[in-house]
């Protein structure tokens, strides 16, 4: 295992920072702890004086960051994405305390791309950017005031991703099969709502419900390449067959 | 044990912080995880509409703070200090990392007082407080970049220290003794170094080096009040001896 290559593997996700300071504080506390790749989906201000002056010596990670406009771009080739959240409100995810989905991410960052996900200071991430997640982790905190300032929870998320590293791995990882990256199963999903349609089993004014719970099924099952693969080829001939019919 | 109760006896004091927004951010880092006592000793600017807007719902622990003008004043009734470095240089302290550091001051603060001791933004903890404590907590980070900003550090050790305590304690507090409070040795200290120079065994224009290896020696043995008692004791006795010798 290389320990910088790993963390070179986790990445840092702001979607729609208002607050130029916390991007700079953030890419701050992520050197502290080793960490590179920053992505920031539709920031407020960016490139901003105000970031530059709170990076200090993050400087290089605020200068390479990646700017996405939507946070599917920003999770295309993660296997793993953890949306983080002061509480964990979303129960049809697996949740983690911070410590053990630092666990989680490091495990899969031996080898393959993951995410920390963060959302809006004031609203934290929507129901719909947590969907794009397959995991939850939450910050333990004060029941009375548990809102952590943006750049706090990165520097809180970022150590533990640290200490996680020096300790030895939790479950080696298995061989051969491959996890699916986050496009693949956007991609699946999209063919299972067309294919949906299609068949007349969704609703075409109302597609979600369905393609929600499929999305949780596959984030809970850690879907590897070969499953999405198989799926889709089933779906593909379910698609040919509906079109010969018709 | 009463969670809240040893939450409270976990103070964070700040020496000479230069930035209110540092102070403001620090209030806020300790409310998300139940920390409640602030110490500031000589902060540049205080109070101040900056830190008012960085606390967020950490207002009332800014408003609560107790603003001193030394680190004495701000450690007198504690029983154990932390020095809290990003990289330890002090090698005559015992050293624990952020995680270890915050179980020995939650195994501490079940009972009494402790404190964790930050230093200023640009330059740390001098020796001169650092010697006023009795170990050192660094937290681990990046070796070519270590500088976390002072707020996040608080944040980070104050996770720590929510999170010791939902762990079981790693080890009941000894039954009898009473832990000597930082005032008491600090007493002791003096006391030694009047009677050092009163006795000629100390060179009045060169005190410091004996009682910084005595106050070493203090701090490594977790002094216990009726020790200090007795050191004393013997002290003013050989004090008294000394002036009927003259």
């Amino acid at each position: 295992m290389n320990p910088r290559f790993t963390l070179e593997n986790v990445r840092v996700v702001l979607s729609h920072a208002s607050h130029p300071g916390n991007i700079g504080a953030t890419a701050r506390a992520m050197k502290t702890m080793g960490l590179r790749s920053l992505f920031l989906v539709n920031p407020r201000s960016f490139p901003d004086r105000q970031a530059e002056i709170r990076a200090a010596g993050g400087w290089d990670i605020l200068n390479n960051a990646t700017v996405c406009s939507r946070l599917e771009e920003a999770l295309s080739d993660t296997i793993l994405a953890a949306a983080v959240t002061a509480r964990p409100r979303m129960l049809s995810h697996e949740v983690f305390d911070a410590r053990q989905g630092a666990r989680e991410l490091v495990a899969s960052a031996v080898q393959y791309p993951v995410a920390l996900v963060f959302g809006r200071e004031a609203s934290g991430l929507t129901s719909q950017e947590a969907g794009m997640c397959q995991i939850v982790v939450h910050i333990p905190s004060n029941p009375d005031y548990s809102s952590l300032n943006l750049a706090s929870a990165v520097q809180v998320m970022a150590y533990e991703i640290r200490m996680a590293l020096s300790e030895p791995p939790a479950r080696l990882p298995e061989g051969g099969s491959q996890p699916a990256t986050s496009s693949q199963i956007e991609l699946l999903s999209r063919h299972l709502e067309r294919v949906g349609v299609e068949s007349g089993f969704i609703d075409p004014h109302e597609p979600k419900r369905f393609i929600a719970r499929m999305r949780r099924l596959f984030a809970r099952a850690r879907l590897e390449e070969e499953e999405v693969g198989a799926l889709r080829g089933f779906l593909s001939a379910a698609e040919r067959r509906m079109q010969i019919r018709e």
